[in-house]
């Protein structure tokens, strides 16, 4: 069975800090925004980390999330609560892609999507430090993943989603025992309900990047990115880009992993990657300001990335610039015609917004910002399986003579 | 980057044989059906085996299914198709299950079912051996499985699924490239027109057990227990079954791990668990037969187990005759209550064939069939992601007064 999960292991976290001003947060205690309303970050004594463990003790281990404990804020393995995070696969899609474009299978995840690692992550903490009512705007894949982290420890948890939220990703959240409810409104919309609530002292508030321990379990794609291949970054990671925690997350894991001497100084250009119908980072990019203005009437297909206004703008804008990479839009008909490539000539049903990337991906390479002998990742953060998909399925009737020969 | 894909391996396949009969064929050579209808099983040098690598040997490589490269037929590793075969967790159920209850969460792997295990294997011969052009019936995972791989190398797929199969089943397949038909009946009546056409020589029949590999994938289930138990199996396993190739390979895999001196003789017992809805094999079992007769009016929610007649059903007997278990069925509520369970308590979103085990499981367990203390796993086949959900998410006016305690 899993030791990660049984061992206890030291932990190293020293304090939070304001990702705006540095001002120092103490550890071990419910935090949401910083004094001036900006995400905390935490941070870990890391010659500590690098005395306990080195990156083959964490390689020996077996894959799982929690192989990752020293780079992580949980102190008592008995908070975990897991579902079987598992290291996701690369898989190359040299049809759709190229010969050195692979995608981080973020579906197989619990609940099929990225989502579980930063929920997993935040559900411990906030078990550990003894919250019992969560509540939560999401888009779809955040609250599936909640809800079925924080059922299965008996945290009570209340969700809105915009009303366009998909079908599919209400009913899984109130089958995983949630209570979900839908707003006529963006996600910052619902976004506002919940702060209100949460001011009122009705719950905990989960929002993106509200509370600090998301990010943690964002980080470990970066980690785990490292140490699947080889202890050597790829040239440029494709991002898709709502709130931003993963991309952030990474960003934080790479640096932490430099401390350590795990990796060198070498980094990714971090691609963010946004629909047309919804780019305010995009446009903050272009325009060379370090905050993004909401978004006006945001519509996308990938719902994911339909995030009119991000809490952590500047650090998702400082990653991407200090990484030498951009913020890129494609359009619905790029993403759709990159998930349905994806699908048929590689046989990888990626997400709407794992179709973004690849969509930015080929925009990147048309345009020389990256070359195609580069080594790529691209983020397809859930399952295509959570999507509308095309209809298909001509009928044949038994009873009557079918022509074989045209089938 | 998983070596398991690109070193090559000794292999030790010698030959194949009539599961009815002991009538040997050759290896590397396209089959179906033995000379009187029967399944064929792949037989290996174990002795080979033994002397090319030990338990530790294969323990060290990364996990996903081929680490197994030694005791699978496929002899090149450049026919190999793969989309990231990962070893599958095992998720505790405490809440809907039992302190010693596991679910092996077979939605994690491509396609989001077990199905991609059967035809990793299968796609990979069939390439090796020079198909072209398959054809299936297929309630929808398998299809799904068989359409992703085929695509991904070239290979035509023309799928034929039951006209009730759900709608994301058959777009699924459509969208990973394959023709996908419905046809007015059930999967026998959709294979009997694949039979057809193959005696035409239209296609290659890919049909549950009618051709030999995809018993040797799912055996892999098998083989990952072992060692992820610490090479003791569990006291009793429960398998949604319909044309029962998993439940077949496993116990395949634990007289090939016997002989290798990897395990020893003990078994688990071998829960055959089918729909009251859709039940030959359990009426055969309980009359104490060999052959199971055709289920007339087949009907279940789980769709991937209305299967209501199987070319391999006196494998599935003998196995669960030898093995000292039994074979159970469960109705659609309790199907549905155990789905729900699961979800809302632990937090694992099971698909209903999953959730038969676990209402099987817990009848089991109240008419004394096993026992509360043993380890139990129950095979949960596809993500639950697959299926239908009930309805949810009451509607919230943003620019109207709401009242947040109520919530």
């Amino acid at each position: 069975m899993n030791t990660n999960l049984t061992t206890d292991r030291p932990t190293f976290v020293t304090h939070l800090e304001c990702s705006m001003t540095g001002e120092r947060y103490e550890a071990d205690q419910l935090h949401n925004l910083s004094r001036v309303g900006r995400p905390l970050l935490v941070r870990y004594d890391l010659d500590g980390v690098k005395a306990a463990v080195s990156r083959d003790t964490i390689a020996a281990r077996e894959t799982d999330l929690w192989r990752w404990r020293e780079l992580l804020p949980v102190r008592k393995s008995a908070s975990i609560v897991s579902l079987g995070e598992i290291e996701t696969p690369l898989v190359p899609i040299p049809a759709s892609g190229g010969a050195n474009v692979l995608v981080k299978d973020e579906g197989r995840l619990p609940t099929g999507s990225f989502k579980a690692r930063g929920l997993v992550m935040a559900v411990a903490m906030a078990r550990e430090l003894g919250v019992t009512r969560i509540a939560m705007p999401t888009n779809g894949n955040a609250g599936a993943a909640l809800a079925a982290y924080a059922s299965r420890c008996g945290i009570e948890t209340i969700i809105l989603a915009p009303q366009e939220t998909p079908e599919i990703n209400i009913r899984e959240m109130a089958l995983q025992g949630a209570r979900v409810y839908r707003v006529n409104g963006q996600i910052d919309d619902c976004g506002a309900i919940v702060g209100k609530g949460a001011a009122e002292g009705r719950w905990f508030d989960f929002s993106t990047l509200k509370e600090p321990y998301r990010i943690e379990g964002k980080k470990t794609m970066g980690l785990e990115l490292a140490a699947q291949m080889g202890w050597e970054l790829p040239d440029a990671i494709f991002y898709p880009t709502g709130g931003g925690t993963g991309l952030i997350g990474m960003w934080k894991a790479f640096d932490e992993l430099e401390k350590l001497g795990w990796i060198g100084a070498k980094r990714p250009r971090m691609f963010a990657v946004q629909a047309t119908g919804c780019a305010p980072i995009v446009r903050a990019f272009e325009k060379g300001v370090d905050h993004a203005e909401r978004w006006e009437n945001a519509a996308t297909v990938a719902a994911g990335i339909r995030v009119p206004r991000a809490v952590g703008d500047f650090l998702i804008l400082r990653a991407v610039r200090e990484s030498g990479g951009t913020a890129l839009a494609v359009d619905d008909d790029a993403i759709l015609a990159a998930v349905d490539a994806c699908a048929k000539r590689d046989g990888v049903l990626i997400c709407p917004e794992g179709g973004a990337t690849l969509a930015a991906y080929r925009k990147a390479l048309g345009e020389g910002l990256v070359d195609a002998e580069e080594r790529v990742i691209l983020f397809n953060c859930a399952t295509g399986l959570k999507y509308p998909m095309p209809a298909a399925g001509e009928m044949l009737d038994r009873n009557a003579e079918i022509d074989l020969a045209s089938l």
